[in-house]
C-alpha cells in the first residue's frame, strides 16, 4: 500500500482511485498529468465597432520596491498602496501588454515589447502571437507611442532581423527629434544614455524607412495619434474609432495603476517631464471617466482593458471583464 | 488603384505597405490575416503552494436583466448597480468557472460545467481544457459543490457519456439526500423540477459509484469540504491549502460580484433559501476580508481569482492580477 493510500485511509477520505492504486490500467492517467509548471499564453481579445483587437502580454518586470520609485512618495506609502491593491510590497511586477488592432483592412500592432532585452521574465510577444494564430508577416503596420526600450526593443528580434518584415514603422515626429539628436544624448543624465542608443540600435539602419506623425494624425483610418506628452517629450496615445465605438490607448499616460491611477500625483521614475505628466495624466483621466471611455493600457495588469473612474482624490481602473462573446 | 490606397492618401497616411498594394508579393501577408472571430481559450494558471490550479472557464450565460432576477431588489437599483461596474443593463453575463487542481498526487476537477446544455455561449469546458492540455481521462477526482444544472451537467457529454471515465465523483451528502428525494421533487415548485430530472439523468446510473462527503471532511489531501449552506441545502465551498498558503473556491457563495458582492443582502433567483445563503454570504465574506484570503468564484469574471474587501456597507471583488509568472 502507498504512502499516498496510508494517508487517506487514516483521513478517512479513501476514494476509489487511491484504494485501486495496485490496479495498473488507472495508474497511465495519473502519470500522464505532470504539472504544466507555466502560464497559459497571455493573449485576449474584444472589438471596437467592427475593428477586432488582440492584447498581447509580453511578460512582466518584477521591479524591487525601493525609494525613488515613486520619486515624490514616501516608501512607506507605496508599500501601503501596494497593500491596500492585495500586492505583494516587496516587488511590484510591471507588466508589458501590447495591442493589435486588425481594421479588415490592416493589422496593426501597437509597440512592440523588449525583445527579450529588458527583463528575464519578458520577450514573450512573438510566442504570444503565435498562440492568437498571428503571423508576424501579416502585421502591416507598427505605430510606436514613444521611445523607451520596453516600447521599441521587440521591433527587432535578439539577432537584430526586423521582427515584423513587411510593416510601415511610423513613430511619433517629437520623439524621433528628441531621441535621435545628439546633443539631447549628450546632454542626458547617465542612466538615460543606454535608452539613446537603443534608439539608435532599433531605428538606425532603417531610418530613412520610418514615417514620422504628429498629434492628430489619423496614422490609419480609424486610429489616430492624440498628444500625451511629459513621460517623454513625443508620449503619444491614440484613439481608435469604429462606427459608434472608440477606445482609447492610454500608452504610458500612468503605470501601474495600484499606485498611479489610484494616486495620479505620483510621480514614476520613468518619467522625463514628471509635472507635465501629472498634468497630462489629470486631463486625460478626467476626459476618460467624464465620457465613461474604454482605454487600454500598456503597464496595467493584463490584458489591461477597463475604465477610469474618479474616485475621492484620485481615480480607479476597473478592468473590464472578462468575456467569451466578441 | 485599391479604394484603400486612394482613401490612404486621401487622409495623407500612405503607408507603404498601401503604396505598394499592387505588388502581389506583399498581399499575401494581409489576406492571411482575417480576424479571428472568437474569443482565445478560457484559461489561467496560479499556485497555491506546491499546488498547481488551472480556471476553465466553459462560457457565459447572457442573462435578460429583468425584473425577479434579484428577488428583493427593484430593476432600476439592479441596472443602477450594473452601471456603476460599468456593465451593460440589459444583460448580465454570467460565466461559468471550472478549477482543477494539480495536487502532485492527483487532478481534481472541481464542478463540471454545463456540458453545453444550459446556454448557447456555454459548453466550452473539454474545449478549453485541451488547450491547457489537460487530457479528461486524467481527471482522477471530480468534486461536486451543488446540484445545480450548471455545476454538474457537464459530468456527461451531450451523448450522455462519462465525461471523466476515470475520475471518481464526490459529491455533498446534503445534497444528494435533498435532490435524490422523490418526495422532495413531488414538493419542489414548478420551475425547480427541471433540475430534479437533471440529477437523476447525472448521477441515476452511477449512483452505487458516487462517495459523499460532509462538511470538514478532507475529501482530497488538502482539500477540505466547508458548509456554505442555503444556496442549496448542501451546497459547499471548499478549502484548499499546500504549505503555508490556502485559497477559499467560493462556488456560489455569490452570485456576479458587480451585484451580489457589492450588496451582499441581495438574493439571486437562483436562491433555495435566501435568508440563510445571504447569513452563510455575509459570514464568508467577512472571513475572507479579515483573513485577506484569496478566492475562486464560479460566477465571477474569469478567472474568478481574488480577494473581497470591506467596502461600506458590502464588499469589493479584487480580481488578482493576471501573473506570468506562476
Amino acid at each position: 500500500m502507498s504512502d499516498l493510500t496510508r494517508r487517506a485511509l487514516l483521513a478517512g477520505t479513501v476514494t476509489a482511485a487511491a484504494a485501486a492504486s495496485s490496479v495498473p490500467s488507472i495508474l497511465p492517467a495519473r502519470a500522464a498529468a505532470p504539472a504544466a509548471g507555466r502560464q497559459v499564453p497571455g493573449i485576449y481579445r474584444y472589438k471596437v465597432g467592427e475593428f477586432e483587437l488582440t492584447a498581447i502580454n509580453d511578460g512582466v518586470n518584477l521591479r524591487p520596491v525601493e525609494k525613488g520609485f515613486v520619486v515624490n512618495a514616501e516608501l512607506e506609502d507605496v508599500k501601503e498602496a501596494l497593500e491596500d491593491a492585495y500586492l505583494p510590497t516587496d516587488k511590484l511586477g510591471i507588466p508589458f501588454n501590447q495591442l493589435i488592432v486588425n481594421t479588415g483592412r490592416r493589422v496593426v500592432l501597437i509597440d512592440t515589447g523588449t525583445g527579450g532585452q529588458q527583463a528575464p521574465t519578458a520577450g514573450l510577444l512573438i510566442e504570444n502571437m503565435a498562440a492568437a494564430g498571428i503571423d508576424p508577416k501579416a502585421i502591416d503596420t507598427v505605430l510606436i507611442s514613444h521611445f523607451h526600450g520596453d516600447h521599441i526593443l521587440g521591433l527587432r528580434t535578439k539577432e537584430g532581423e526586423l521582427a515584423f518584415p513587411n510593416a510601415e514603422v511610423q513613430v511619433p515626429e517629437a520623439e524621433w527629434k528628441y531621441w535621435m539628436d545628439d546633443g539631447e544624448m549628450s546632454r542626458a543624465p547617465e542612466g538615460r544614455k543606454g535608452n539613446f542608443a537603443a534608439v539608435r540600435k532599433t531605428f538606425g539602419s532603417i531610418a530613412k524607412d520610418v514615417k514620422h506623425f504628429d498629434a492628430d494624425a489619423e496614422v490609419v483610418p480609424g486610429i489616430t495619434a492624440v498628444a500625451a506628452y511629459g513621460h517623454t517629450p513625443g508620449h503619444m496615445t491614440f484613439r481608435i474609432a469604429s462606427g459608434d465605438d472608440q477606445l482609447l490607448v492610454l500608452s504610458d499616460t500612468a503605470n501601474h495603476p495600484a499606485l498611479f491611477v489610484r494616486n495620479p500625483g505620483w510621480h514614476a521614475v520613468f518619467d522625463i517631464d514628471a509635472a507635465m505628466a501629472e498634468e497630462t495624466r489629470r486631463k486625460i483621466f478626467d476626459m476618460a471617466a467624464a465620457d465613461r471611455l474604454r482605454i487600454q493600457a500598456y503597464h496595467f495588469p493584463f490584458p489591461g482593458t477597463g475604465f477610469i473612474a474618479k474616485d475621492g482624490d484620485g481615480y480607479e481602473f476597473v478592468p473590464a471583464p472578462w468575456s467569451v462573446v466578441l
